[in-house]
């Protein structure tokens, strides 16, 4: 079975590019002609679902040639109730006919038994009455918190040794990080021992372009956090969202590279599928434009 | 509008019981003729997650009498697909016809337009094409991970004016509670600090009853972890995992108590849901009985 963390880097390499789409369907924030067609077709949440899912796939097909991966969120979907579910699964599944790799923003986290019913519904394999397993969301990688402690991330890191791989969450890029993770333990701040405990967990899932099949989410809005995570995990892939609408910026990405394949997938959400609210152009093509312009910025990345 | 702590309250004091049943649905755990009935009906995940309602209905149904709440675990439902989230909505509408407040327990955590996407999938309210709101899982009350900060459990807490209530994760039953929880941060436990926030974000809202919507979940196996969380949350419901399956016990549970509807509600799941595997009874029957028994054990909270 194929590393998560060798397609990832391979998807990288092959595109150069280290540019994650988001993709957070917000029906406020779609051309109205698009929402107000399935509002014609009925409405109610399987519209919603229906549109969400209509505007992700033209996302995805117009930045499949720039983009290294697409991350949809899943609260975007699920507030859309069962439609929405399926709308995400289908997302996934348009992902993957384009060639690109999945991280499903979930942010999840429990123990036990329950923890091993999330990993199923994100990666799928829900045994089923009468026999064969449920295909769940079919996501190639995951986000997950690690505040219930170790054992509510070995439910996710015991699927690397299929194929899949996990994010978790370290030092976030919004102001209430400072409410836990930059706080002092053990003198020094909390993300850190995360950041160990993402070590400890990934050693064991290392692929042959040397990075690990479990990662970490660091912001780009704290530059020194960013650094003192890659000093404690030379071989994971960071994921660093907060870049464009959130206020990172490039230069907050410097020393990350770790490798050839630069051990880094940097995050944009609405910058890019809402790229069209500024430019009044295509929304598809806005989104392609916007994720090519992230890519140049960010070709640095792969080349320091 | 009501708070939500009011009719938890009330449900407390008319059952006289601080019992809520974990709904975690697992089908290698049912009757395995109630799955074959659904595997004869077409199988799949359709198949699955109408088991999965079935076997919670019938369950929440012979539970009503002596259960104040009831506590559907996400995971278990979405590992079925759609159907799966239709099947936790379905169960969502059982307990409200027989009368039972929901916590559903999802561990969700985002911040910003996204923490209000899952507070919208949980509570209802995204807006449709063509007008109109989603009904969401309509859950009275969710629980929330507090890892990213104040700024990830401030999209829930907007919702206790619209009767809503939040759990926030303080110090869980798990030995991953070590990881972080318990480490040391500003000379004491990192979970007071989690408690202090639970404090300030629910000091807004307080019913009729004196307790807070913001809620903060502590599990029994750590007695003196609940004394303190207590103690710094005297107007808090404490949601009390780790009854019964996980090892708890109601000596943990002495000095909780902070006013007439005792403050604390304690949650079993698979030593309720699945007692007919030891007793071989008729599997709702098994259910009430072993709820009314724990509702007897912990009797004693409510007259402390």
């Amino acid at each position: 079975m194929k590393h998560f963390s060798d397609v990832l880097a391979e998807s990288i390499i092959a595109k150069r590019s280290v540019v994650c789409v988001g993709l957070d369907p917000d029906l406020a924030q779609m051309p109205p002609e698009l929402v107000a067609g399935f509002a014609r077709s009925g409405g109610g949440e399987e519209a919603a679902a229906a549109c969400a899912e209509e505007f992700c796939c033209h996302v995805v097909s117009a930045v499949a040639e720039v983009a290294a991966v697409v991350k949809p969120q899943a609260a975007f979907f699920e507030q859309f109730g069962p439609p929405g579910w399926a709308a995400l699964r289908a997302v996934v599944r348009c992902a993957h006919e384009h060639g690109l790799p999945v991280i499903l923003d979930a942010k999840r986290g429990d123990i036990s038994s329950t923890g091993r019913a999330y990993a199923r519904a994100l990666f799928g394999g829900a045994e089923l009455p009468g026999g064969g397993v449920a295909d769940g969301l079919a996501a190639d990688a995951v986000t997950a918190s690690p505040y219930l402690g170790e054992d509510s991330l070995t439910p996710f890191t015991e699927h690397c040794a299929q194929g899949k791989g996990v994010f978790v969450l370290t030092r976030t890029s919004n102001p209430g990080a400072a409410t836990l993770q930059e706080r002092e333990l053990d003198g020094r701040p909390m993300y850190l021992t995360v950041a160990e405990l993402v070590r400890r967990l990934g050693g064991g899932y290392i692929g042959e372009h040397g990075y690990s099949d479990v990662g970490a989410v660091a912001g780009a809005t704290a530059p020194e956090a960013l650094s003192a995570v890659r000093a404690i995990l030379p071989r994971a892939f960071i994921l660093v969202p907060g870049y464009g609408a959130q206020g990172g910026s490039v230069r907050n990405l410097a020393g990350l590279r770790a490798g050839e394949a630069a051990g880094v997938v940097v995050s944009a959400s609405r910058s890019v599928i809402y790229a069209w609210r500024d430019s009044g152009r295509e929304y598809a093509a806005a989104a392609a434009d916007a994720a090519r312009t992230m890519r140049d910025d960010l070709v640095g990345v792969l080349e320091a």
